[in-house]
């Protein structure tokens, strides 16, 4: 199973494949030629891409929308949060002072492979390059208070992304569990397979206003179980057969 | 005065100042040093940045808070259209099947001159590189709709920006009017100083959450006369020393 990666080495920020210890240099996030190898301890991993957008999901796990109180939406419900948001596997979570309740949302991450526009449900498959873990971090408190989730949703550091991208035809896609732990207690842990709306009909959906470019994330909404995160603890979401994204809370 | 703009010429897409008509050739947005000389109507002037972020403000002036029946509120209220949405003057506005209600919302655009990150209001105004005119094209039915305003707001073609960039410095900003008009008929007419949060206000609140990037645009609200538009008709955002972005309706 090939990780497809970003990484910083001597000042540079390359693409890459993680195979075993070793990161290999690539031309391009979706790449597979394998060029200079540096021992990953030696390279810094960034978040796997650089997305142009970053178009999420919310209230697509019934369980979820009921738990905070919210009908189950007849269409998806797409809000974006800002790549200025966006942090690797290993940065802290910064907690801002003016809100009193940052929550964690372990989600799935689907990374657009190529410009999709108009793409009906039955082709969204071939858009997507492959699965990542994302934390959609909210200011629950702020969200509320807003009625937009902009602000509540994009704080610097509240998209941890990572810490690598799985092909698609590298998962079996209906087996994926999606669970978040707070300092190692198990907090989420939902089935891909209870979306409301599936991937491709997410893709669909969007497609249908927006185009989606090549490196642009989808976070495809939340299972239940969030809950608070505060400064001192670490919170990991866990995806097995893509990987963990762990990242410590640090007090802002 | 010095117009920055961006443009297409020859298959590749340059940065340059326009001074009557002729466009230099520049080594990036921000700068004035000339370089090759093309005649303006030998090149496609593009919009003028591509922006990371295109932050907005709701209800930023009280008449057109008023007018649509909503609370003016205490903060900025914040949120994202996607850069996906961005079209340049003399660009077509693409009326979506899916809609019965696009509106016109002229807009001053303010473009960010340096990364920015926690800046006090008395400083902000050092982050501003210049000014240039937004239609914040809504899909009004669907904004209702969803709730969040990402759709509604989000369509492709739904953001014309343009069609260039003038420096603060050319511009006595207290006497910036925004005007919109449809088919040649004035729509709406607001003074920048009729804005609830001023500019400077804007960036600090905004900063205290987002890290805003050199050429992000922020969207500085609409005044009031909002109002639909069908295809065949074309709008005007006119802002007397800044320029006029014009586009055509078509049906998509």
């Amino acid at each position: 199973m090939e990780k497809h990666v970003r990484f910083g080495v001597a000042g540079r920020e390359c693409t890459g494949v993680l195979d075993g210890g070793t990161v290999y240099e690539t031309g391009g996030l979706f790449s597979t030629q394998r060029g200079t190898a540096y021992p990953v301890d030696g390279v810094k991993l960034l978040a796997p891409m650089r997305p142009s957008k970053i178009v999420c999901v919310g209230r697509n796990y019934r369980d979820h929308a009921k738990e905070l109180g919210n009908e189950v939406p007849g269409e998806p419900l797409i809000f974006l949060k800002p790549p200025s948001a966006i942090v690797a596997s290993g940065d802290a979570i910064v907690y801002p002072p003016i809100t009193q309740s940052v929550h964690h949302e372990g989600e799935l991450g689907v990374v657009i492979g190529q410009r999709a526009r108009h793409v009906p449900a039955e082709e969204a498959w071939n858009c997507v390059f492959g699965f990542t873990c994302v934390n959609d971090v909210t200011a629950r408190d702020l969200q509320k208070k807003d009625g937009q989730w902009t602000r509540g949703k994009g704080f610097d550091t509240f998209c941890p992304v990572g810490p690598w991208i799985v092909r698609r035809q590298d998962v079996v896609f209906q087996e994926l569990r999606v669970r978040t732990l707070l300092d190692g207690q198990v907090r989420q842990d939902g089935s891909v397979r209870d979306m409301i709306f599936p991937v491709n009909v997410i893709i669909a959906f969007v497609t249908q206003f927006m185009t989606l470019e090549a490196g642009d994330l989808i976070a495809t909404g939340t299972p239940s179980g969030v809950g608070a995160m505060l400064p001192g603890s670490t919170v990991a979401v866990e995806i097995p057969g893509i990987g963990v994204l762990t990242n410590p809370i640090v007090k802002g």
